[in-house]
């Protein structure tokens, strides 16, 4: 619970109203009561802003005019929200200390401060840092690092040669540093090449549940400071991911290719392998990437291209069963057209 | 082991032959031995059918006279084949008790009757009724609730704020209530925006193995009654599924789209987030739907259309390369055309 | 540590050069140092392999001139170079024996020589022969059959009926011998299938981490020798894939489908149930596989096509704006002509 002021400070955003109303949780604008606070973004919920119950609002400055009850003014509303959101709503925090069904390593080097839950398992010479908190089941493999206050949630798997910076957050079920995917043919069959290099994360790197992220063949597969990977997505050996781009889920990137820094990457997006990708490139859903992208911009398709031209090609797909009997009235009219003449010619 | 007349009555179908007829077990018509009862519901087995050695064979009315042994006719003979299958083939039992390596918080409650598997862990507070069967490292986390007769296979993760009906089955590597992926951004940096919704799960909902479904923004993330997810599906927070729907493998959903009733969602296929999806929808293979869809038929396509309209334009793209092939035959004999018109001109 | 004349040896290549070099490792043409080995394989790294301080280059015969070092020089140097990186970098070998916080069943059958980490859970009946290492966390339910020298990784859940071959690699988090999806509908209602198939799979099978491969309905799920599956795949029931057939990350194979010998399938590529697709088909990414594949070949795209198809036409859709403004345009040239050949009709 924090008063309508405590949370304008928080969020550094201008109070319009009654200062000292307490707040005790956020809700949508629907389903807000009067002891909590909520956020207009989306103009489509407009009609629910003008009925909502909510103790007060998060609005953009030209939004204001719109709403007469307490107001949270932001220039950026949904970053005011998450911030107010974080304050009222603190991550639950685990208990320190190595539950007795953990099996930890005797020569594992973990803080103080850390919790391991039950059946977690910590092999030979894992480090992990101040406020880590790793969840049930969890697998760290020898040698792996973890940087300060990272939350490596059940289940998942972090192979050797894994290392972490600090506040990341890895998902359920997870694996990091699973060999790559590299095989060299002998007369029809294949060889495994041996996968010798590892898995790198800045800080600030989150991992969605069930997604695979395989060590480098030989140089680290790296995912840079404030990167934030979605459910089920799939990186494979030696990609890097610059800072802060964003992947939805169910991504794949193989080997070797190179996405720039703020880069975002919708649902179900594929990339082959060994591209450059620039920064600040937008990539719409389930696109298929083929080659390199060395200018920011929106791009789209299967195979991908500018987002402008993909639409208007898209467009003109959807109507290509008219297009091609348009085709063929064309010819028929040419075909007479044609006859006529020679008909004439025969005169 | 049961007789015919018996299977005849469990399935609510009826025996043509000898009921007396004991019968162990079933199979396919081509392998099935005189101890076995088989099923016939595709034509492209019919010469399996001439052949087989089964003891009995389940068919529609209409298909009744191409086999002249026992014959169990049913309106619904693959519906008539599950319900024997399942007499024949009972689901194992596990040993009733919580094993002496797994891990259960001394709050959880747990009926008598509920089995849980060596070195999976329950939390504190959580409730699981009778019947229920948790293998081998499957982690039910603080304050989860289970209905009745659920099963939750090895691995499996059911994350804080998530509540299942009864007869539920959650595959193994499944992870029910991860983190949405919510974030705001604050001058290129990702600010997590706190998930505050939960994952609820009505009676009889199956989920595959290595699934995911994250807990809602603000909102519960749900899969009504019946709903039938297949492996490697990604649902998105605040995504609602609704009754009776099938959804194959490969599926994501992004955040807030909501599925209608009876819906049934071909494998790969890709849903962009806040759609509205009617009742009766039925989406084929790797579609990306970008819009909500009003009306029940059938969808397909990148982006989706109608399914009829799909097929007519992906026909035409087959021959696309043709067609921009006559377009410039056309244009070439429209110039002569012109060139000639305007040199009689000049005459 | 090797000398440059066993590394020639052990590679089955030719050494031109310093054989008693000693070699410590290796590395890409870039980083090597002089105590390592590299490997020219892709024109691109051309400028590298002129600078390279690498003890010794493995590469083609005819590439031999381009440098004057230490050459291993072979007509497969890929190969080589996994043959010699294998030989410098053996794999970890694990503590062999059972670690107390293991579980495994009184009645399991394992040889001597096997490892079994933390957490792992042995079912009933279960045989795992000689020389297998069990990963942390790793589920191997009751029957299930391992051969000799197996690598199952953490938390990877091998469940009932399912039979390994000798030197398989399961990834970490992957799931075999899970239930099929198949259901009978009951008057909008599903009710499942027994899924009584299991899952076998050949010598040198690897299985990439968070796959899942489904249990058979009534017939086995086989990987046939020498498969390989990257992360991320989805295997339904019955599928079969045949020797040395390889599959990259986030592919899906409905049920019953066939895959033939030798095949590669690239990321992200579907293929819809009960096909049959010949030996030495190559299928290109996030291609939709809607129909079996007969013959030998390169086939691509949206529904799939051979290859050099859906190159042409798609080169065509990425100039349809262009081609359906020049259908337009013909359009008003022939209504022109038309309309001055009825004015000339008129005079």
């Amino acid at each position: 619970m924090l008063s309508l002021a405590e949370l304008a400070r928080i969020s550094g955003a201008a109070l319009e109203g009654d200062g000292s109303r307490l707040i005790f949780g956020v809700a949508t604008l629907k389903l807000a009561t009067p002891e909590q606070i909520s956020f207009f973004t989306n103009k489509r919920y407009r009609a629910d802003l003008a009925s909502t119950a909510a103790a007060a609002v998060i609005l953009a400055p030209d939004q204001r005019d719109a709403y007469s009850g307490n107001r949270i003014v932001s220039d950026n509303p949904y970053l005011a929200f998450a911030r107010i959101s974080a304050a009222l709503n603190p991550e639950f925090s685990a208990d320190v200390g190595i539950h007795p069904a953990a099996v930890v390593d005797s020569t594992a080097l973990l803080h103080e401060s850390v919790s391991v839950a039950a059946t977690a398992t910590v092999g030979a010479g894992a480090s992990i840092a101040e406020g880590c908190v790793i969840g049930p089941g969890a697998s760290i493999a020898a040698g792996v690092e973890i940087g300060a206050n990272c939350r490596i949630s059940s289940r998942a798997v972090l192979l050797e040669r894994t290392r972490l910076g600090q506040r990341c957050r890895i998902g359920a079920g997870a694996v990091l540093g699973s060999s790559g995917f590299g095989f060299a043919n002998d007369a029809g069959r294949w060889v495994p090449v041996p996968q010798l290099g590892g898995v790198l994360l800045g800080d600030d790197v989150d991992v969605g549940s069930n997604t695979t992220v395989d060590r480098g063949a030989l140089e680290d597969t790296i995912l840079e400071r404030g990167v934030k990977l979605d459910n089920q997505i799939q990186i494979a050996h030696g990609v890097v991911v610059g800072e802060d781009t964003a992947i939805a889920a169910c991504v794949g990137i193989s080997g070797s290719t190179h996405i720039g820094k703020r880069c975002t990457v919708a649902g179900g997006v594929g990339f082959v392998g060994h591209l450059e990708i620039a920064d600040d490139v937008h990539i719409t859903g389930m696109s298929m990437v083929m080659r390199s992208i060395l200018k920011a911009g929106v791009y789209s398709g299967y195979p991908s291209t500018t987002n402008s031209d993909w639409r208007k090609n898209t467009a003109r797909f959807q109507k290509l069963d008219q297009l091609a009997r348009r085709v063929i009235t064309l010819e028929r009219e040419l075909n007479q057209i044609n006859q006529a003449e020679s008909s004439v010619d025969d005169k």
